[in-house]
Protein backbone atom coordinates (compact mmCIF):
# COMPACT_ATOMS: atom_id res chain seq x y z
CA UNK A 1 0.00 0.00 0.00
CA UNK A 2 1.77 3.10 -1.06
CA UNK A 3 2.34 5.70 1.41
CA UNK A 4 3.06 9.57 1.14
CA UNK A 5 4.39 11.80 3.29
CA UNK A 6 1.76 15.80 2.92
CA UNK A 7 3.75 18.79 4.22
CA UNK A 8 1.22 21.00 5.25
CA UNK A 9 0.35 24.64 5.67
CA UNK A 10 -2.52 25.71 7.06
CA UNK A 11 -4.06 29.07 9.17
CA UNK A 12 -5.54 27.56 12.33
CA UNK A 13 -7.93 30.18 12.83
CA UNK A 14 -11.46 28.13 11.87
CA UNK A 15 -9.94 24.87 13.56
CA UNK A 16 -11.00 22.78 16.64
CA UNK A 17 -6.99 21.79 16.14
CA UNK A 18 -5.88 19.04 14.00
CA UNK A 19 -7.26 16.12 15.59
CA UNK A 20 -10.75 15.09 14.05
CA UNK A 21 -13.70 16.27 16.44
CA UNK A 22 -17.20 15.12 16.30
CA UNK A 23 -18.88 18.23 16.17
CA UNK A 24 -15.94 20.93 15.28
CA UNK A 25 -14.38 21.29 11.87
CA UNK A 26 -10.88 19.88 12.05
CA UNK A 27 -7.41 19.96 9.78
CA UNK A 28 -7.41 16.61 9.78
CA UNK A 29 -11.32 15.93 8.83
CA UNK A 30 -10.88 18.58 6.21
CA UNK A 31 -7.70 16.67 4.60
CA UNK A 32 -9.08 13.64 4.11
CA UNK A 33 -12.04 14.94 3.25
CA UNK A 34 -9.84 16.08 0.33
CA UNK A 35 -8.34 12.75 -0.42
CA UNK A 36 -11.91 11.55 -0.45
CA UNK A 37 -12.58 13.51 -3.05
CA UNK A 38 -9.73 13.19 -5.25
CA UNK A 39 -9.09 9.35 -4.79
CA UNK A 40 -12.52 7.57 -3.50
CA UNK A 41 -10.95 6.21 -0.77
CA UNK A 42 -11.79 6.88 3.09
CA UNK A 43 -8.13 6.85 4.97
CA UNK A 44 -6.99 7.92 8.55
CA UNK A 45 -4.15 10.41 8.64
CA UNK A 46 -1.56 10.74 10.60
CA UNK A 47 0.24 14.19 12.05
CA UNK A 48 3.49 14.82 13.87
CA UNK A 49 2.20 17.72 15.75
CA UNK A 50 -1.27 17.43 16.85
CA UNK A 51 -1.74 21.32 17.08
CA UNK A 52 -4.56 22.83 18.91
CA UNK A 53 -7.32 24.98 18.29
CA UNK A 54 -6.48 28.01 16.35
CA UNK A 55 -2.83 27.03 16.16
CA UNK A 56 -1.21 27.53 12.46
CA UNK A 57 1.44 25.27 10.90
CA UNK A 58 3.82 26.37 7.97
CA UNK A 59 5.23 23.02 8.01
CA UNK A 60 3.20 20.18 9.32
CA UNK A 61 3.56 16.55 8.19
CA UNK A 62 1.18 14.34 7.83
CA UNK A 63 1.29 10.61 6.24
CA UNK A 64 -1.72 9.01 4.25
CA UNK A 65 -2.07 5.60 2.55
CA UNK A 66 -3.63 5.45 -0.83
CA UNK A 67 -4.53 1.89 -2.66
CA UNK A 68 -3.67 2.89 -5.48
CA UNK A 69 -0.21 4.48 -6.77
CA UNK A 70 -0.20 7.89 -7.76
CA UNK A 71 2.35 10.40 -9.06
CA UNK A 72 3.29 12.74 -5.62
CA UNK A 73 2.95 15.86 -8.03
CA UNK A 74 -0.55 14.63 -9.37
CA UNK A 75 -2.00 13.95 -5.60
CA UNK A 76 -0.53 17.78 -4.40
CA UNK A 77 -2.14 19.47 -7.42
CA UNK A 78 -5.51 17.58 -6.52
CA UNK A 79 -5.67 17.75 -2.75
CA UNK A 80 -4.71 21.85 -3.11
CA UNK A 81 -7.87 21.72 -5.65
CA UNK A 82 -10.24 19.91 -3.21
CA UNK A 83 -8.66 22.01 -0.03
CA UNK A 84 -9.51 25.22 -1.87
CA UNK A 85 -12.72 26.38 0.44
CA UNK A 86 -10.08 26.12 3.86
CA UNK A 87 -6.89 27.59 4.31
CA UNK A 88 -5.22 24.77 4.41
CA UNK A 89 -2.52 23.43 1.45
CA UNK A 90 -0.51 20.94 0.48
CA UNK A 91 3.24 22.25 -0.19
CA UNK A 92 4.72 18.97 -0.56
CA UNK A 93 4.02 15.14 -1.33
CA UNK A 94 6.49 12.72 -1.33
CA UNK A 95 6.45 9.04 -2.01
CA UNK A 96 7.62 6.89 1.48
CA UNK A 97 8.31 3.75 2.74
CA UNK A 98 5.91 1.69 4.68
CA UNK A 99 8.13 2.36 8.05
CA UNK A 100 7.31 6.13 7.53
CA UNK A 101 5.26 7.52 10.35
CA UNK A 102 4.59 10.87 10.15
CA UNK A 103 4.42 11.11 14.10
CA UNK A 104 7.02 8.44 15.31
CA UNK A 105 9.74 9.08 12.80
CA UNK A 106 9.71 12.19 13.54
CA UNK A 107 13.42 13.45 15.24
CA UNK A 108 12.81 16.50 15.80
CA UNK A 109 9.91 19.38 15.35
CA UNK A 110 10.34 23.18 15.53
CA UNK A 111 7.78 25.57 16.49
CA UNK A 112 7.82 29.24 16.38
CA UNK A 113 5.88 31.79 18.41
CA UNK A 114 5.10 35.33 17.41
CA UNK A 115 4.62 38.33 19.50
CA UNK A 116 3.58 42.00 18.34
CA UNK A 117 5.12 44.37 20.97
CA UNK A 118 3.53 47.67 20.74
CA UNK A 119 0.80 49.64 21.80
CA UNK A 120 -1.50 49.89 18.69
CA UNK A 121 -3.14 46.32 18.13
CA UNK A 122 -2.39 44.50 14.68
CA UNK A 123 -4.74 45.30 11.82
CA UNK A 124 -3.45 42.64 9.46
CA UNK A 125 -2.26 39.51 11.80
CA UNK A 126 -5.38 39.66 13.79
CA UNK A 127 -4.92 36.03 14.79
CA UNK A 128 -1.49 35.14 13.99
CA UNK A 129 0.31 37.12 17.15
CA UNK A 130 0.32 37.90 20.39
CA UNK A 131 -0.47 41.25 20.86
CA UNK A 132 1.37 42.45 23.98
CA UNK A 133 0.91 46.05 24.73
CA UNK A 134 3.62 46.88 26.90
CA UNK A 135 7.00 46.53 26.31
CA UNK A 136 9.22 43.69 26.55
CA UNK A 137 12.83 43.35 27.32
CA UNK A 138 13.91 40.37 24.57
CA UNK A 139 17.23 39.90 25.85
CA UNK A 140 16.24 39.00 29.32
CA UNK A 141 13.73 36.82 27.92
CA UNK A 142 16.24 34.90 25.91
CA UNK A 143 18.59 35.16 28.93
CA UNK A 144 16.00 33.38 30.76
CA UNK A 145 15.30 30.79 27.94
CA UNK A 146 18.95 29.37 28.10
CA UNK A 147 18.28 28.41 31.47
CA UNK A 148 15.72 25.77 30.47
CA UNK A 149 17.82 24.00 27.68
CA UNK A 150 18.18 20.30 27.89
CA UNK A 151 16.36 17.09 29.99
CA UNK A 152 13.90 18.22 32.83
CA UNK A 153 10.72 17.56 34.15
CA UNK A 154 8.39 19.96 32.53
CA UNK A 155 5.22 19.82 34.45
CA UNK A 156 4.92 23.31 34.71
CA UNK A 157 4.61 23.87 31.07
CA UNK A 158 2.52 20.79 30.69
CA UNK A 159 -1.23 21.14 30.54
CA UNK A 160 -3.11 19.36 32.56
CA UNK A 161 -5.21 17.59 30.41
CA UNK A 162 -1.93 16.72 28.56
CA UNK A 163 -1.65 12.58 28.48
CA UNK A 164 2.01 12.08 27.94
CA UNK A 165 3.06 8.83 29.83
CA UNK A 166 6.48 11.09 31.18
CA UNK A 167 6.93 15.24 31.96
CA UNK A 168 10.59 14.81 31.14
CA UNK A 169 11.53 16.14 27.92
CA UNK A 170 15.12 17.47 26.33
CA UNK A 171 14.39 21.07 25.34
CA UNK A 172 17.12 21.38 22.40
CA UNK A 173 16.40 25.44 21.68
CA UNK A 174 14.56 28.07 23.05
CA UNK A 175 15.33 31.44 21.19
CA UNK A 176 14.15 34.52 21.99
CA UNK A 177 14.67 37.29 19.28
CA UNK A 178 13.46 40.80 18.99
CA UNK A 179 12.98 42.87 15.47
CA UNK A 180 11.68 46.00 16.07
CA UNK A 181 8.23 45.56 17.12
CA UNK A 182 8.02 41.86 16.67
CA UNK A 183 9.65 38.99 18.70
CA UNK A 184 10.12 35.98 17.62
CA UNK A 185 10.77 32.87 19.54
CA UNK A 186 12.15 29.60 18.58
CA UNK A 187 11.51 26.37 20.21
CA UNK A 188 12.98 22.89 19.01
CA UNK A 189 12.49 19.57 20.67
CA UNK A 190 12.06 16.07 20.09
CA UNK A 191 8.61 16.48 20.89
CA UNK A 192 6.78 19.13 23.03
CA UNK A 193 4.35 17.77 26.21
CA UNK A 194 0.63 19.83 25.50
CA UNK A 195 1.02 23.29 25.88
CA UNK A 196 4.40 23.23 26.43
CA UNK A 197 5.51 25.68 23.80
CA UNK A 198 2.83 28.25 24.84
CA UNK A 199 3.42 27.62 29.00
CA UNK A 200 6.84 28.91 28.25
CA UNK A 201 6.36 31.46 26.44
CA UNK A 202 3.41 32.57 28.59
CA UNK A 203 6.25 32.53 31.52
CA UNK A 204 8.85 34.05 29.20
CA UNK A 205 6.29 37.00 28.81
CA UNK A 206 6.26 37.47 33.16
CA UNK A 207 10.29 37.58 32.67
CA UNK A 208 10.39 40.41 29.45
CA UNK A 209 7.73 42.85 31.21
CA UNK A 210 9.99 42.49 34.40
CA UNK A 211 7.96 40.53 36.90
CA UNK A 212 10.05 37.91 36.99
CA UNK A 213 13.58 37.26 36.56
CA UNK A 214 15.37 35.02 34.61
CA UNK A 215 16.18 33.32 38.24
CA UNK A 216 12.49 33.39 38.70
CA UNK A 217 12.02 31.46 35.45
CA UNK A 218 14.27 28.77 36.30
CA UNK A 219 12.65 28.43 39.38
CA UNK A 220 9.37 27.83 37.89
CA UNK A 221 10.65 25.14 36.17
CA UNK A 222 12.39 23.49 39.11
CA UNK A 223 9.22 23.58 41.05
CA UNK A 224 7.88 21.21 38.59
CA UNK A 225 4.11 22.20 39.42
CA UNK A 226 1.84 23.37 36.94
CA UNK A 227 0.89 26.68 38.98
CA UNK A 228 4.07 27.73 38.98
CA UNK A 229 4.06 28.88 34.98
CA UNK A 230 2.88 32.14 34.37
CA UNK A 231 -0.87 32.76 31.86
CA UNK A 232 -0.31 30.75 29.23
CA UNK A 233 0.33 32.43 25.83
CA UNK A 234 -2.58 32.36 23.42
CA UNK A 235 -2.94 30.09 20.57
CA UNK A 236 -3.21 32.53 17.63
CA UNK A 237 0.83 33.36 17.90
CA UNK A 238 1.90 29.63 17.51
CA UNK A 239 3.52 28.04 14.52
CA UNK A 240 4.38 24.19 13.73
CA UNK A 241 7.50 25.38 11.53
CA UNK A 242 8.84 22.00 10.73
CA UNK A 243 9.74 18.64 11.23
CA UNK A 244 12.61 16.51 10.96
CA UNK A 245 12.83 12.87 10.09
CA UNK A 246 16.00 10.51 9.70
CA UNK B 1 -7.89 74.01 14.98
CA UNK B 2 -5.35 70.95 16.25
CA UNK B 3 -4.10 68.96 13.44
CA UNK B 4 -3.70 65.58 14.19
CA UNK B 5 -1.54 63.47 11.74
CA UNK B 6 -2.39 59.52 11.55
CA UNK B 7 -0.42 56.59 10.60
CA UNK B 8 -2.39 53.72 10.01
CA UNK B 9 -2.13 49.75 9.55
CA UNK B 10 -4.99 48.15 7.57
CA UNK B 11 -6.20 45.20 5.82
CA UNK B 12 -7.57 46.20 2.60
CA UNK B 13 -9.44 43.14 1.63
CA UNK B 14 -12.89 44.30 2.58
CA UNK B 15 -12.61 47.97 1.62
CA UNK B 16 -12.81 49.61 -1.55
CA UNK B 17 -9.98 51.55 -0.84
CA UNK B 18 -8.92 54.50 1.07
CA UNK B 19 -11.24 56.72 -0.54
CA UNK B 20 -15.02 56.91 0.31
CA UNK B 21 -18.05 55.61 -2.29
CA UNK B 22 -21.21 56.01 -1.93
CA UNK B 23 -22.15 52.38 -1.95
CA UNK B 24 -18.90 50.88 -0.73
CA UNK B 25 -17.11 50.58 3.05
CA UNK B 26 -14.08 52.48 2.44
CA UNK B 27 -11.07 52.46 5.10
CA UNK B 28 -12.07 56.57 4.66
CA UNK B 29 -15.50 56.21 5.80
CA UNK B 30 -14.65 53.54 9.19
CA UNK B 31 -11.82 56.50 10.51
CA UNK B 32 -14.15 59.37 10.06
CA UNK B 33 -17.09 57.59 11.50
CA UNK B 34 -14.84 56.49 14.44
CA UNK B 35 -13.26 59.81 15.01
CA UNK B 36 -17.15 61.13 15.05
CA UNK B 37 -17.46 58.45 17.81
CA UNK B 38 -15.13 59.47 20.06
CA UNK B 39 -14.97 63.47 19.75
CA UNK B 40 -18.58 63.87 18.40
CA UNK B 41 -17.11 66.01 15.52
CA UNK B 42 -17.69 65.20 12.15
CA UNK B 43 -14.27 65.38 9.92
CA UNK B 44 -12.86 64.66 6.27
CA UNK B 45 -9.52 63.39 6.51
CA UNK B 46 -6.91 63.30 4.09
CA UNK B 47 -3.99 60.64 3.13
CA UNK B 48 -1.13 60.71 1.78
CA UNK B 49 -1.91 57.70 -0.69
CA UNK B 50 -5.25 56.70 -2.28
CA UNK B 51 -4.88 52.67 -1.94
CA UNK B 52 -7.16 51.08 -4.22
CA UNK B 53 -9.30 48.16 -3.00
CA UNK B 54 -7.72 45.58 -1.46
CA UNK B 55 -4.21 47.10 -1.01
CA UNK B 56 -2.79 46.94 2.00
CA UNK B 57 -1.06 49.48 4.07
CA UNK B 58 1.59 49.17 7.15
CA UNK B 59 2.04 53.40 7.23
CA UNK B 60 -0.19 55.05 5.34
CA UNK B 61 -0.42 58.60 6.43
CA UNK B 62 -3.73 60.59 6.99
CA UNK B 63 -4.15 63.83 8.70
CA UNK B 64 -7.50 65.35 10.82
CA UNK B 65 -8.55 68.39 12.63
CA UNK B 66 -10.08 68.80 15.90
CA UNK B 67 -12.06 71.42 17.29
CA UNK B 68 -11.07 70.42 20.32
CA UNK B 69 -7.46 70.16 21.36
CA UNK B 70 -6.89 66.45 22.65
CA UNK B 71 -3.91 64.55 24.14
CA UNK B 72 -2.57 62.83 21.14
CA UNK B 73 -2.06 59.32 23.17
CA UNK B 74 -5.88 59.63 23.48
CA UNK B 75 -6.83 60.04 20.35
CA UNK B 76 -5.22 57.05 19.47
CA UNK B 77 -6.51 55.17 22.11
CA UNK B 78 -10.38 56.40 21.44
CA UNK B 79 -9.65 55.71 17.37
CA UNK B 80 -8.36 52.02 18.02
CA UNK B 81 -11.44 51.13 20.63
CA UNK B 82 -13.70 52.32 18.21
CA UNK B 83 -12.15 50.60 14.85
CA UNK B 84 -12.31 47.70 16.56
CA UNK B 85 -14.86 45.57 14.11
CA UNK B 86 -12.48 46.92 11.31
CA UNK B 87 -9.03 45.47 10.25
CA UNK B 88 -7.79 48.99 10.81
CA UNK B 89 -5.62 50.59 13.28
CA UNK B 90 -3.91 53.94 14.53
CA UNK B 91 -0.55 52.92 14.87
CA UNK B 92 0.61 56.82 15.57
CA UNK B 93 -0.98 60.37 16.64
CA UNK B 94 0.63 63.07 16.43
CA UNK B 95 0.02 67.00 17.04
CA UNK B 96 1.38 68.66 13.54
CA UNK B 97 0.61 72.27 12.64
CA UNK B 98 -1.87 73.92 10.39
CA UNK B 99 0.82 73.75 7.35
CA UNK B 100 1.22 69.76 7.26
CA UNK B 101 -0.98 68.26 4.65
CA UNK B 102 -0.72 64.37 4.27
CA UNK B 103 -1.17 64.39 0.51
CA UNK B 104 0.54 67.64 -0.40
CA UNK B 105 3.70 67.87 2.32
CA UNK B 106 4.48 64.06 1.08
CA UNK B 107 8.35 64.25 0.21
CA UNK B 108 8.21 59.85 -0.67
CA UNK B 109 6.27 57.77 -0.65
CA UNK B 110 7.11 54.03 0.20
CA UNK B 111 5.78 50.57 -1.30
CA UNK B 112 6.22 47.38 -1.27
CA UNK B 113 5.02 44.31 -3.55
CA UNK B 114 4.94 40.69 -2.33
CA UNK B 115 4.80 37.73 -4.55
CA UNK B 116 4.46 34.41 -2.97
CA UNK B 117 6.51 32.28 -5.23
CA UNK B 118 5.98 28.38 -5.37
CA UNK B 119 3.42 25.87 -6.88
CA UNK B 120 1.24 25.55 -3.49
CA UNK B 121 -0.84 28.40 -3.17
CA UNK B 122 -1.11 30.15 0.39
CA UNK B 123 -2.90 29.01 3.05
CA UNK B 124 -2.45 31.89 5.57
CA UNK B 125 -1.44 35.28 3.72
CA UNK B 126 -4.43 34.41 0.85
CA UNK B 127 -4.82 38.16 0.18
CA UNK B 128 -1.92 39.62 1.60
CA UNK B 129 0.21 37.76 -1.27
CA UNK B 130 0.37 37.50 -5.58
CA UNK B 131 0.68 33.97 -5.68
CA UNK B 132 3.08 32.96 -8.83
CA UNK B 133 3.41 29.23 -9.03
CA UNK B 134 5.89 29.32 -11.79
CA UNK B 135 9.46 30.16 -10.71
CA UNK B 136 10.83 33.45 -11.15
CA UNK B 137 14.30 34.68 -11.41
CA UNK B 138 14.58 37.30 -9.01
CA UNK B 139 17.85 38.66 -10.39
CA UNK B 140 16.78 39.11 -13.49
CA UNK B 141 13.57 41.01 -12.06
CA UNK B 142 15.80 43.56 -10.43
CA UNK B 143 18.27 43.65 -13.40
CA UNK B 144 15.29 45.01 -15.18
CA UNK B 145 13.90 47.21 -12.68
CA UNK B 146 17.00 49.11 -12.48
CA UNK B 147 16.30 50.26 -15.97
CA UNK B 148 13.53 52.39 -15.41
CA UNK B 149 14.82 54.05 -12.77
CA UNK B 150 14.42 58.20 -12.61
CA UNK B 151 12.27 60.52 -14.43
CA UNK B 152 10.41 59.35 -17.21
CA UNK B 153 6.84 59.22 -18.49
CA UNK B 154 5.81 56.31 -16.99
CA UNK B 155 2.54 56.22 -19.48
CA UNK B 156 2.93 52.67 -20.19
CA UNK B 157 2.56 51.63 -15.98
CA UNK B 158 -0.30 54.21 -15.80
CA UNK B 159 -4.07 53.01 -15.48
CA UNK B 160 -6.46 54.62 -18.13
CA UNK B 161 -8.22 55.84 -15.20
CA UNK B 162 -5.22 57.80 -13.70
CA UNK B 163 -6.20 61.45 -13.02
CA UNK B 164 -2.55 63.08 -12.94
CA UNK B 165 -1.93 65.80 -14.96
CA UNK B 166 1.32 64.65 -16.13
CA UNK B 167 2.57 61.04 -16.93
CA UNK B 168 6.08 62.44 -15.81
CA UNK B 169 7.62 60.71 -12.59
CA UNK B 170 10.82 60.08 -10.93
CA UNK B 171 11.07 56.32 -9.78
CA UNK B 172 14.14 56.53 -6.92
CA UNK B 173 14.15 52.92 -5.92
CA UNK B 174 12.56 49.82 -7.51
CA UNK B 175 14.73 46.89 -5.91
CA UNK B 176 13.57 43.49 -6.29
CA UNK B 177 14.81 40.70 -3.88
CA UNK B 178 14.48 37.00 -3.40
CA UNK B 179 14.07 35.26 -0.18
CA UNK B 180 13.00 31.87 -0.24
CA UNK B 181 9.56 31.76 -1.61
CA UNK B 182 8.84 35.20 -1.04
CA UNK B 183 9.89 37.78 -3.74
CA UNK B 184 9.58 41.47 -2.25
CA UNK B 185 9.66 44.59 -4.74
CA UNK B 186 10.10 48.06 -2.85
CA UNK B 187 9.42 50.90 -4.88
CA UNK B 188 9.76 55.02 -3.95
CA UNK B 189 9.14 57.60 -5.20
CA UNK B 190 7.90 61.26 -4.75
CA UNK B 191 4.21 60.11 -6.14
CA UNK B 192 3.35 57.54 -8.06
CA UNK B 193 0.56 57.20 -10.97
CA UNK B 194 -2.59 55.55 -10.62
CA UNK B 195 -2.09 51.70 -10.83
CA UNK B 196 1.55 52.56 -11.16
CA UNK B 197 3.18 50.02 -8.99
CA UNK B 198 0.97 47.25 -10.09
CA UNK B 199 1.14 47.83 -13.70
CA UNK B 200 5.64 47.84 -13.41
CA UNK B 201 4.93 44.74 -10.78
CA UNK B 202 3.26 42.41 -13.32
CA UNK B 203 5.59 43.50 -15.82
CA UNK B 204 8.62 42.66 -14.02
CA UNK B 205 7.03 39.21 -13.91
CA UNK B 206 7.12 38.76 -17.46
CA UNK B 207 10.88 39.09 -16.68
CA UNK B 208 10.66 37.07 -13.91
CA UNK B 209 9.63 34.00 -16.17
CA UNK B 210 12.02 35.08 -19.01
CA UNK B 211 8.82 36.04 -21.20
CA UNK B 212 10.42 39.32 -21.63
CA UNK B 213 13.99 40.04 -21.24
CA UNK B 214 15.18 43.25 -19.21
CA UNK B 215 15.95 45.35 -22.43
CA UNK B 216 11.83 44.29 -23.33
CA UNK B 217 11.22 45.83 -20.15
CA UNK B 218 12.82 49.12 -20.92
CA UNK B 219 11.67 49.30 -24.42
CA UNK B 220 8.14 49.13 -22.90
CA UNK B 221 8.44 51.99 -20.67
CA UNK B 222 9.90 53.91 -23.26
CA UNK B 223 6.75 53.28 -25.55
CA UNK B 224 4.95 55.26 -22.96
CA UNK B 225 2.08 53.31 -24.04
CA UNK B 226 -0.23 51.65 -21.98
CA UNK B 227 -0.49 48.75 -24.17
CA UNK B 228 2.71 47.94 -23.46
CA UNK B 229 2.71 47.17 -20.46
CA UNK B 230 2.15 43.38 -19.24
CA UNK B 231 -0.57 42.26 -17.33
CA UNK B 232 -1.20 44.05 -14.06
CA UNK B 233 -0.20 42.50 -10.66
CA UNK B 234 -3.43 42.02 -8.53
CA UNK B 235 -4.31 44.44 -5.49
CA UNK B 236 -3.40 42.00 -2.61
CA UNK B 237 0.05 41.48 -3.14
CA UNK B 238 0.55 45.46 -2.73
CA UNK B 239 0.88 47.76 0.77
CA UNK B 240 1.81 51.05 1.17
CA UNK B 241 4.58 50.68 3.92
CA UNK B 242 5.47 54.51 4.67
CA UNK B 243 5.58 58.01 3.83
CA UNK B 244 8.45 60.47 4.44
CA UNK B 245 7.60 64.37 5.30
CA UNK B 246 9.93 67.04 5.73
Amino acid sequence: MPRYKLTLEYDGTPFCGWQRQAERLSVQQVLEEAVARFSGEAVTSQAAGRTDAGVHALGQVAHIDLDRDWDPFRIREALNYHLRPHPVVVIECDGVGEDFEARFSALARHYEYRILNRRAPPAIERNQVWHVPVPLDAKKMHEAAQLILGKHDFSTFRSSECQASSPIRTLDILDVSGDGEVIAIAASARSFLHHQVRSMVGSLKMVGEGKWSPADFRAALDAADRRSCGPMAPAGGLYLIGVDYP
